[in-house]
């Protein structure tokens, strides 16, 4: 079991000075690389805009992880390239969305078809049926009646004004309280989880039903507001499963429009053309990896590692999601490589894949490198890797991090969090978990694995999985803060006499 | 000129009280009909979402007015019809609108055409030519290289994280602050109108040279975020403007990604339809008018006037402007009915056509009815109306009222607000104008009309001229409250022994 723990941060830094010598020198050139000659805007121009939306084994995927391999190739990076880390499925791309009300007037509605979903049958056209279908019980007033039929779901969710700013920093009060343990209330229940599961099992029954039936398109209101739409997680990638029908996933403002038409017997046309395609040449999916030799002879078969998922969904560019997590770490091995640092251990950065549809990426990389999760069956990689430092919250600058109750880091971070005190408005570390992203794969085999805490902007309420994600949700000034903290962290674990310390083992499964 | 005045309300509340008998029994039912008993939210779905935008002398415009017409005629309003205010010029309706980036990759675009232009010949693909043009002298570059191409322009304004709200209320500090004289810089100055004027001259000057270019497509980056859009106003619905070129108005965010692309040498192409169509069969304007007939053998030749805009932009269904104003006012007539109460004076609804393009419908009437702001021709009818009261700042509550400088009545709207204390959370009155809508015609021939103070809510940030100005953006109770408030003064106006009191004409001239 692991223990939550507040970090006396002064007590330690007076007991660790001597123990965590820093190469100030280094760091302070680290410091003018990442925040006088940054190159953030140009990676971001080039994953975001350029390669455009990412999504797992699509062509998007395909030219970011391109461009990430020549890039830091060009910065002196070694053996940079794709590595599969197991089979993922499919790749999908849109080749054409259209959705416009015709009736009872024309108006363009906002919608993108939902990943790995069908095609129409051409354009189509006609009559928007609203169906209710809860359980398997309900299919049998609609058996044999869609064939055809464009039908449409409600969304859920509020729409209504908003009192509160899209974008937010955490204030002092909201760090500090992350620095207690976490209120057991704060996750899903196991009634909700259960709740959760199985929806989404039953909608999986219900797409094969309106695929069975012959539905014709397939209308989505999602959550969203103002012209934001929020993507969801279908499950099309996967071989198993069929290709269902077309699906657009619509704002949720044009589709209760229509709702409430057709609710109070208004006969609603819409007209609209769906196509996509699937891809099943390589059905492998791929992180790309490159390193920083590291030049010690007796650490250099050590490593220290960072990343982030390359992959986002399709509806925009991805730009917080995690278009930001990949920029740092890239920006944070060129900021290296510019100061000419000569690193100790090894440093390679991971750009995962597969990681919004089940962390597969960095989970398989985990297996391949360094262990089983399930078995506990260790590879001999697993003694040779320090730490991995990820990020995934979104453009916000670094306020903290998270110990993953790994509580004797927090002395070590605490002093090297202190070369940055000019950049960071405060300090927090707290022992306690963060969940949903690619350092859980290493925390699961006892690999000390961190997310840093970053303030949220406008990560919950507009870009995070949405089709607004895109280039101006990013905070260059952030970004540079991020990638500077995070290359002077890895230089220092790459620099350290000793490999960070870790957990237990035995504490590890039970989390 | 016009002073501006603090009242002070304790001293005129005493004053007034014995000159201000109010029905208090009457206030008591049309509180608790516009309370209790509202129908707000079944006539928002009417004029909203049925009949959907309502762009002058569009269709919609017409389905609203028709709603009107017979919805007040049913209440047992009289004379219910449509009242020509003079020539308006063309109707327009879209017809499809499809836009997707389909080079360097395919992403589906948010845009909507602006209104009064015109269609792409059939489906248009193609490269996307960046353009910046300034002034006249920017046409040599260009002329003869245009020929059916698709021509783009950058949105100006920020697209970046936002951390203030929304969606706001007023402050008691903001409303005090609104009963000081304003400060004279809160304005245009001089020298910005001038520079106004003419980039909209040259905006003309530019859509001719297009258009003569043989331009196949504009894409026009617009203010907005989030995918939210905001319309501006063409002059296309004039006779005697040419029809220009399709364009498309199109998210910032968007339009930004295709700029970047081309900024840094990427080609990005585009596929679209845009299919408009104009309408010249009737080139006169309509507002919306009916009555409630006075019941004073002495007093019903005089008139007390309520109104609000029919008519709306064409990328939403103008639900908080003006949808907002209408349903308040319509309601309000509708409490007065259902009251079952005997106004002495005649009241008098009027949902005005044209205010989007120039406030055309409104000062049309008070021409035809009242008389000439420029000559100051006045005519008969100048004498029997008591006071216009107009709703048209969003979905907002009423917080107090403006005054547009007729000092003498702020007693009596002192007076007449204490019925509704129980619903307002304070009650401001300020000397101050506001500008921008149908009360100023009523205003400029020395007739008393009156903006209410409203919370903005989201009018500003979300809805106001936007494609998201839909039904989610109404604040149902905070419509009740309106609604109820507006039927009590226009009653207590009907009823009132004198006509409201007029500032003198001659000061009416010189605002």
């Amino acid at each position: 079991m692991k223990r939550l723990l507040l970090i006396p941060a002064l007590l330690f830094a007076l007991v660790t000075l001597a123990q965590e010598p820093i190469d100030t020198e280094a760091i302070e050139k680290i410091k003018k690389e990442g925040l006088e000659y940054s190159q953030v805007e140009q990676i971001a121009f080039e994953l975001i805009d350029k390669a455009g939306p990412r999504l797992s084994n699509s062509a998007g995927y395909e030219r970011a992880a391109q461009y990430a391999i020549n890039q830091l190739t060009e910065w002196g990076l070694e053996n940079a390239q794709k590595e599969a880390w197991g089979e993922f499925g499919r790749g999908w791309e849109m080749n054409k969305s259209y959705i416009a009300m015709t009736k009872p007037y024309y108006l363009p509605l906002i919608a993108v078809p939902k990943a790995w979903t069908g095609s129409t049958d051409g354009p189509v056209s006609g009559k928007v049926q609203f169906i209710e279908i809860n359980s398997e019980e309900d299919f049998e007033q609609y058996r044999g009646k869609l064939k055809g039929a464009i039908v449409a779901f409600k969304p859920r969710g509020d729409q209504s004004p908003t009192f509160k700013a899209d974008a937010k920093r955490y204030t002092e009060e909201e760090l500090d309280e992350m620095t207690e343990p976490r209120v057991e209330s704060s996750g899903w229940t196991p009634e909700q989880i259960a709740a959760w599961r199985k929806r989404r099992a039953f909608s999986e029954t219900l797409n094969t039903f309106l695929t069975e039936e012959g539905v014709g398109l397939i209308i989505k209101g999602v959550r969203g507001r103002h012209g934001t739409l929020f993507t969801t997680s279908p499950q099309g990638y996967n071989t198993d499963t069929p290709i269902g029908v077309a699906e657009l996933e619509m704002a949720p403002e044009h589709a209760n429009l229509m709702a409430r038409l057709v609710e109070n017997g208004v006969e609603v046309e819409v007209e609209g053309e769906v196509k996509t395609t699937f891809n099943e040449d390589d059905l492998q999916g791929y992180n790309v990896i490159a390193e920083i030799p590291g030049t010690d002879k007796k650490l250099n078969d050590e490593v220290v590692m960072l990343g982030g998922h390359l992959d986002s969904w399709h509806s925009a560019t991805g730009a917080t999601d995690n278009g930001a997590g990949c920029i740092v770490m890239m920006e944070a091995v060129r900021i290296l490589q510019a100061a000419g640092l000569q690193p100790k251990r090894t440093i390679r950065i991971a750009l995962w894949g597969g990681e919004e549809q089940g962390i597969y990426g960095s989970r398989g990389y985990v297996k391949n490198h360094f262990g089983d999760s399930e078995t506990m069956d260790l590879k001999p990689e697993h003694e040779k890797i320090s730490a991995y430092y990820n990020i995934d919250n979104g453009t916000g600058r670094i306020r903290g991090i998270y110990l993953q109750g790994n509580e004797a880091v927090g002395p070590i971070f605490t002093e090297w969090f202190k070369s940055f005190e000019d950049i960071m408005e405060n300090t927090t570390i707290t022992a306690r978990n963060t969940g949903g992203t690619d350092h859980l794969g290493f925390d699961a085999v006892g690999i000390p694995g961190f997310q840093f805490i970053q303030d949220p902007i406008e990560y919950s309420t507009r870009s995070h999985h949405t089709n607004m994600d895109t280039y101006e949700r990013l905070v260059i000034e952030d970004l540079q803060q991020i990638a500077t903290i995070v290359a002077g962290f890895v230089y220092n674990t790459a620099m350290r006499d000793e490999m960070l310390p870790r957990e237990e083992l035995e504490t590890a499964e039970t989390e």
